[in-house]
């Protein structure tokens, strides 16, 4: 019996970067978390300290600082793409590099004032082995409620079993969805907005007999008009609302007054891909 | 020497209700935080553990849910209104109470579908004596930036200064704006409307040469133009924006590339009134 | 009519400062977060923007940092006290000065090596107005809980009234305590070690007909045995154990499976004090 | 082309359970958060909204509290072990399950009071599909710092690097450690005290060259005492503590007043296993 080292990955995490472009009226602002993972040949550094082959962490944000002077940041997939590959390609002992961001949008207020718009956020994860790129684009903490049409009757009802069957409930649900896309090319920006607007269209239009089929609605509706896009996983948290009892007060409660629970919640992930998508490599890492 | 009960006060704290107005499409959503405090003649309580004058916290829950039914919530200063009076009036040994509220915004997307916006949060807070009630309005989370027009210059140095005067900075806070209404009659919906736009207008508007300034002339821009406010209170952060020094790799860093940092951060604050402002009272416990 | 001017501050918030006493072995850990706020001759620069009598934030920082290389950290009370005079007594448009401070603690592991402990955190806030000091010592997070010896009963009914009144129930809190002293010189450790078991033992030691009542006689236990405390402020939320109904399941629930709810939350606040205290001045700003 | 489901899991998230245990005094007190999540053949329930194959996760939540009522809670392994096999076994749709728990300790005060610890939290993360149980203990937020004893130097340096290297600095980190059992017996609470000690021990131990370093000798450590454990996977941020420069001041800083970063930070991550460890099945689900 010994003892090996197993996976292993490092790097700097969320290191905020906060772009101007100046050149001339408007200004436009671009607010990230960008964190950055190395793997390679680490055995070193590992089992006897030897840090021959560790690029410091403090020099990953550098980079990051410094490849949006030099390049700008036209989109997160972009700015992951440039800075995954040049890890791996000017450091022989790296061989992957994943790198994820965070976009935090901002609505125009005038030429140079902007409001943080909170709420959603734009992610990617860019992902290089040296010689293929990966591109996962995504979108977190999208609330989304509708207040009708959807019903959950029907289940397994066992010993432990106290819920109602209903006919209108509240579906409520903060959506995390991660796309990957066929290539390493791309409208980026195009393709995100495209994207989050069917999640949202598919969430509202879908009539749901449970929030698994919204979930599946939502990547079928991505896939069927995206060519670029080959799977769609999605975490979608069951935010529930409770009709209130009024009863005891002599009140009727015609769902209109809910209270709006924070834990336990349902937790629905799943995956919707296409049949023929081309193998995952490091997409996932 | 004698030991004594001095100020307190006791209630529910973060009632969360969902009301949805279901009369017709498209339907409407409220999604309210509340939390009451009541004082009055407590001293038993505290002494001997009699509670024949504490209606409990979970009353105070219910209460909120079963108004919501039976008068709607046409705001959040007319619902704060409702349930103020109600704790006071019903209640002899209750002599005052706090309704303090969040609002938080959905967007449309369809009749009976919303999406949650993050970001800002609309508030108030009301009190009612017996006989008086006030009503102070707010906005929390409203983060603000301009990449421009904002300077630092001729402050104090001492033997712990370091800091480089600059005529060109990025100016970023949240602001947590909460204004004294003069009466407790109003269009709260509109009111709000437009001093948020007030507040908003100010911070774009104004060159700054220190955010305390900037935070004076958003007091005052509400002031002037809206008769029913009497004080603006404001607290503001400055969300430092570290220009990153690109020097040692050979880069120029002409205000464009930030370092957006957490803490410590400036937290200014500050107070702007009527000369002529009415008294107080119990408006900002 | 005219528009004025009204209370204001400012000041660094949530300095970071790790000071590590390395005077031989062992070393020595102090983990704080020091918010300073400044008051006095403040009028230029909101009005103008002059920044003649603003010494800045980052200075303040800077000084928080020299000062615990020059004064080491002997207390939070202690150090704050230190900062409080500094910022009065050396810039003349400044008029009063407030020192926030928490302190995280840590356990031991070795000669240099330390666990931190989570949990309650050690806070006190100083004072100075360029003539008197004031010394408000704290601890918030202090997470205690009696699985019996609670009760409540005979509170006020009315038709939003649906808990029933329990003889036997959890009683759990997050106790924010700060107690003023008398004065601004003191054995702060000491006090503090002492105070904090009082809290304790009188939350241990009272039968509870009502959280007001163990309030009450927390704070009583304070003042009565420590003459140098003058008032104890406390705030405390009840954190509600619902006993889960097991019936359904054909299983009783004698007083053994709860839930720990989130949200809605009681909270309890008050003030016990000595009928001979002298004036609080600053102390609780 | 076609669109398909790909993997999928439903379940409840925390459930927040408390468990008094009352037989005669102490009473002993058992603070739980449980997540289960489910997978099997749940096909229909995404492409058409049958519900037929779900077990609500608000049944799951009921069942959590009724095995506590039914069972007791020996271990949050054995707890996880009841009811992940519960679920498998009692409902043919369903094939696989994984129930997530979070243990919250707390400090005896009393025969019946108790302070809780903060800080770290033991885990258990408990798979099972229908033959083969694994089970996964682990801590998390276990925050340790060594003052001295450790360095870093002799790192790679290119054209984006500005750290110095350094002999003397503080190694920080919460650590979230988790490793895998051989088997689905065992004595839980014994092997969790003693790999929990074994960690921080090698983390004070070791004179570090790197985190990597530290992290790799907490892993050996343990699975060369505990014949139990097969592997263990270590998530190490750097909580970073830089030196504060003082020198504009007239100070020298001999490693004694640093300023404790928030982000960005450095994340190690790393496995260290027997290299004839069993195969790991669901275990790291």
């Amino acid at each position: 019996m010994g003892i090996v080292l197993g996976a292993n990955q490092y790097g700097k995490a969320e290191t905020r970067l906060v772009h101007v472009a100046r050149a001339g009226e408007p200004h436009t602002l671009t607010d990230l978390n960008v964190s950055v993972a190395l793997a390679g040949d680490l055995a070193d550094v590992h089992l006897s300290g030897d840090n021959g082959h560790v690029l410091p962490t403090d020099t990953q944000k550098n980079t990051v600082y410094a490849f949006a002077r030099q390049h700008g940041v036209a989109s997160v997939e972009a700015f992951g793409l440039l800075l995954a590959r040049h890890f791996v390609d000017s450091q022989e002992p790296i061989h992957a590099a994943r790198v994820r961001l965070e976009s935090y949008s901002w609505s125009r207020l005038g030429p140079h004032s902007f409001q943080r718009d909170g709420g959603e956020v734009r992610t990617a994860t860019v992902t290089y082995d040296g010689s293929t790129a990966t591109v996962v684009s995504g979108v977190t903490d999208l609330v989304l409620l509708n207040s009708t049409d959807s019903e959950f009757v029907g289940f397994i009802e066992d010993g432990y079993t106290t819920l109602a069957p209903t006919t209108d409930r509240i579906l409520a649900t903060a959506v995390t969805a991660r796309w990957r896309h066929a290539t390493a090319d791309g409208d980026w920006d195009g393709s995100y907005a495209a994207v989050r607007s069917l999640l949202v269209e598919a969430f509202v239009g879908t009539y749901s007999r449970s929030l698994q089929q919204t979930l599946y609605a939502m990547g079928e509706r991505v896939l069927t008009a995206r060519p670029e896009v080959v799977e769609v996983r999605l975490a979608m948290p069951n935010r529930h609302h409770f009709l209130v009892d009024l009863s005891p007060f002599g009140l009727d409660n015609p769902n209109e007054v809910y209270f709006a629970a924070d834990r336990p919640y349902g937790l629905i992930e799943g995956t919707v891909a296409r049949d023929d998508a081309p193998a995952a490599g490091l997409a996932w890492w």
